[in-house]
């Protein structure tokens, strides 16, 4: 059980951010209409959540992952998943660190949406 | 609601930190045996969580909250809580950067028991 939770979480982690840096839109399938995002404190839930990553500052990115922590979260199968990486963006020299947090909930043809998802940049 | 949402994980993280900094061992009440906490990639869950915390090898130390994010979870009345921020040890010149999240599940009795916990230090 422990062993799936991780096995789930590094999975979702690998194809969201791959998704990110080669075809941002497709994110989409990812969200559903009651899905929230706190992006840099903005909130944004459903359809907005894919218009927002979509609309962000910058064309081409490149995330790299330093750490993934999962746990099940106390909803019937779901998973808490906390990432830290660092963003690089092309027009960028200098990476930007950033911490995020998911909680994937499974639908019932047997994969995952993301209900909860929260971004912030780590300066200092 | 929102707002109701986001004042109790605001009066949560106040609460926490400042148990943290001057009575840490009540920190205990906060957690359930069901609780996990991963703290920079331990897995603990229950009372070996106030054993790990009790443990810290420091004795004094200071959050300062930089940013909290909250959302409700899709567990009915849960709360996912976001805080990023510096650590101030009394031993050390330069304060440590952190990401923590907490996913609060609400007690019968009308109070909030830590189910989720997941803290990482931010370097770079």
């Amino acid at each position: 059980m422990e062993e799936q939770v991780e096995m789930v979480g590094r999975a979702f982690v690998e194809h969201y951010y791959h998704l990110f840096d080669t075809d941002r839109s497709s994110l989409a399938s990812l969200y559903h209409q009651s899905s929230m995002l706190t992006f840099e404190g903005q909130k944004l839930q459903g359809v907005d959540i894919c218009a927002k990553i979509n609309q962000l500052p910058f064309d081409k990115c490149h995330h790299f992952i330093s750490t993934i922590d999962t746990q099940p979260s106390s909803f019937a199968g779901g998973i808490t998943v906390f990432v830290s990486g660092s963003l690089r963006l092309m027009c960028e020299e200098h990476p930007l660190r950033f911490s995020q947090m998911f909680h994937l909930i499974p639908t019932p043809q047997g994969s995952f949406y993301v209900q909860n998802d929260i971004f912030r940049l780590n300066y200092g």
